[in-house]
């Protein structure tokens, strides 16, 4: 996904498409279960137990209980700021006794609503939770709290010459526990794989506050079954993760970007074969976007592309330990492309050696310049979207092949009743971001979307939800994704590990 | 590890460390659990379901009921080979009706007698389910039965441009499906990451005999848990793998190995920091042996080694998309390696690509020699160490820099009373086998190794088993790398997916 949160203050003016949105949530027809209500006597308690970090003033709860999208609000009457695994276990512990249901919270920047509350459920925030627990340069491992800024991380690893092995465009709010939590996917994972593969250990703490430790710091153990997955991607339903290991790669020295356009998806496919068998294993990040995104960004954002005129558009990166070697395949590549037809136009942001020695920092500048103002252009789409009207917003895997034919179909089907209906994702992992703005919300194109959309990907295998998690808006659509025994399965874990329901409930599960 | 198991032929004849090597089972003292006892009518009906694949006879069935190091033996009366889903399915359901215990078994190449009945366990082996499915050549998708052979898949996909992520010494006998159950390391995890990222779906059967699809083809879903996740590495005590779908890494265009002689260890480990820097994203292997192994695998099998005289020994392999880059990469890391003294000695076998050209077939046959005899220098030590008498088995994850301590401090432990102890294993990935060898078992020899070796282990946060899992022999000892409540959990896992307890049972959980 390629969201960029703006800064907290933008939350609070709620626009008209703010409450157009809010109207969606209707559609679930949820109730409140009966958890217990909040007491005098439970501020009280925890007033005790973290003097100064307990919230309870409307006004400062407001951004917490409203998504990033503004889709969805809930009414909490109290956010709790634990700096320490002892108090997080503390307060589920009080929780699960009381039957108070509780909203853990990273940096609130996803899309399906599974970040805030849906009625008055406790939010339980990683924000203070941000302390590096350790790094070890030889081998690559982080070990850190749940509530690191994933940017913040990152930074902190470069100057190490490490980078976090994941990398996303909410990369300046979002929390690492809320990535694991959501097994986030992001601009990497064609290099360097998923969470479920770099995340070595995770301290996690029970619905009935009692702590497990699953804190290794190594790269092999086949010591019982690997607990820690379950807690991977649960969006906070089956435990609240409170301290993330995870394997770091080393930074690249060379980083190269490319952004091309081409006339046909067809075209984009054959061009990533291409790219892969040539690129190899310096491929890092192989992105796409239609001409109707670039349109997007440039009306609403006022970025200019360096390539225009093309129906299609490639963003290709590549990463590896040698300027001269990564060049020599890029330009490779780029040439083979070029005169094979399969690209037609094109700019390249490399690291030349020789230049660089010669300008020093202020080339280095400059090179980094283009690089952030490409990568704008496709992680600010998410941004660009919001300002073209109510969004309706999927986020599909499908055989690479299929990926755009969605696309058209839908375009097709909505014809003049949507605004725009614009795609373009992760095409290296077979990760579609479909979205459709109108200028405002209604059901009834709610209702010419859904449930076509699922229909549509269910019949070529797909998933209805590849990165973003099923949260509170996507939940009632699993089955779409999963076959009922392992629906059934997922209901009889979540009864195992959490009998009172109290962890995110209303989130990721349909209600049995 | 490094397993090369010999055909089923050499374990009829049962040496004298055989007989020896069974009496360790006794130091588990586990009792038969009160499983129903095999009838005539359960025969019957098996017949019935599969005719002329139910094997009764006590000599057919030997091999499987003994495990391949010859160390434990268990006195199964049926195997039971099934062709499809629908028949594991039957049988399993059968079993739990009739609360008969189950032992899946793929290629009964195991080393923690986790593969083989531990008393009157019915057989039920995957070696008809041979089946590939589908391979989908744009996304590197492979779908296949549980039983295929890994070395039978990884040619399957050389004709196709692809090879399978992990590769380990037993590829000529193991199966996909034990391999998947037991997620198996080694020797390119430290390139293309763990089964638990690459492994994509999972079809498995539970105790009950229902079938749970989750054998997706996609790269990413996150649409709800990640159940598969639960039986990679279960050891087949949570359900029956009958299909696996994963993904498969492009075949690298240029292979070059480096066989490396160093003075100490700490020299292996500064060529090794060197190394990841200078060799980047082309970096698939890096093995370390110690001197003993070396004399070992001579001695016992009468293979040289190109490079002699050194305390240790390193097999660094690169893979890469671009034969001159990739020796470029090598050349400059092999001299900085070189002049900076942390080698001494070394060979190296790399495509030469104009004097392949010249050549053509001759030399392509005399390089790929070479490197299978490289290879064999590291993959055939476990074979070796079992000729030298009874072995001691141990396969540790520690912090990198402490791996080699382990070995030393053993040895000045052990004194005269082991004949050999070695140290070898994939460094990359911070994994140490640890083998010790006598002429015979001795109580006394393994009262003296153990439980000091875990406790060693568990000082340093290490694991007690990297990649062999725990099976029979090392259940008992899961609390040196998991805490109390971690195991706690799993036995409630366990409990839920199989409350008879009839799959595998007396493996990889203590006795609660």
């Amino acid at each position: 996904w390629a969201l960029r949160p703006p800064g907290r203050r933008a939350l609070h003016g709620a626009s008209a498409a703010f409450q157009e949105a809010m109207l969606t949530s209707e559609r679930y027809r949820v109730r409140r279960l009966p958890f217990s209500r909040l007491a005098d006597g439970d501020v009280a308690f925890f007033e005790r137990l973290m003097p100064g970090r307990v919230i309870t003033n409307p006004e400062e709860l407001k951004p917490f209980n409203v998504d990033w999208l503004k889709s969805v609000q809930g009414c909490s009457k109290l956010m709790l700021k634990p700096q320490t695994t002892a108090e997080v276990s503390q307060v589920l512990r009080y929780c699960y006794e009381r039957n108070l249901a509780v909203n853990p919270q990273g940096g609130n920047t996803g899309l399906v609503g599974g970040s805030v509350p849906v009625f008055d459920e406790i939010i339980l925030s990683t924000v203070f939770m941000n302390r590096i627990i350790s790094f070890d340069k030889v081998s690559g491992i982080l070990v850190c709290q749940a509530g690191c800024v994933l940017e913040k991380l990152n930074e902190y690893l470069e100057e190490q010459g490490f980078i976090m092995p994941l990398d996303l465009g909410a990369k300046g709010s979002c929390h690492i526990g809320g990535n694991v939590a959501t097994n986030a996917g992001g601009l990497r994972l064609l290099r360097y794989g998923s969470l479920r593969g770099t995340v070595l250990g995770l301290e996690v703490v029970l619905a009935d506050g009692s702590a497990l430790d699953c804190l290794t710091s190594l790269r092999k153990d086949n010591t019982g079954y690997d607990l820690k997955q379950l807690f991977i991607g649960s969006e906070g339903t089956l435990g609240v993760i409170t301290a993330v290991s995870i394997l770091c790669p080393q930074k690249p020295k060379a980083v190269n970007l490319a952004f091309l356009g081409c006339q046909s998806f067809s075209k984009v496919l054959e061009t990533f074969t291409t790219g892969r068998a040539m690129l190899g294993e310096i491929l890092s990040a192989y992105e796409f976007m239609d001409e109707k995104c670039m349109e997007l960004v440039e009306k609403h954002l006022k970025l200019s592309s360096p390539v225009t005129g093309s129906p299609f558009y490639l963003l290709i990166e590549t990463s590896g330990s040698n300027s001269t070697h990564d060049e020599e395949k890029l330009n490779n590549f780029l040439e083979q492309a070029m005169t094979s037809g399969l690209v037609t136009d094109g700019t390249v942001a490399t690291d030349d050696k020789k230049i660089k020695a010669r300008t020093r920092g202020t080339w280095f500048t400059c090179i980094s310049l283009i690089r952030q103002t490409l990568w704008s252009l496709r992680e600010r789409i998410t941004e660009a979207l919001t300002h073209d009207g109510y969004v309706y917003k999927y986020d599909i895997s499908l055989p690479v092949g299929k990926l755009y034919d969605l696309v058209t179909d839908m375009r097709a089907r909505l014809g003049r009743s949507a605004k725009n209906v614009v795609g373009y994702g992760h095409l290296g992992d077979g990760n579609l971001h479909l979205n459709i703005t109108a200028e405002s919300y209604s059901h009834s194109l709610l209702d010419a979307i859904e449930p076509f959309v699922y229909e549509w990907t269910a019949r070529y295998k797909g998933s209805i939800s590849a990165e973003h998690g099923l949260g509170f808006k996507k939940k009632q659509f699993i089955q779409y994704s999963k076959p009922n025994e392992a629906v059934l399965l997922m209901q009889r874990f979540k009864a195992m590990l959490d009998p009172k329901g109290i962890l995110n409930p209303y989130k990721m599960l349909p209600s049995s």
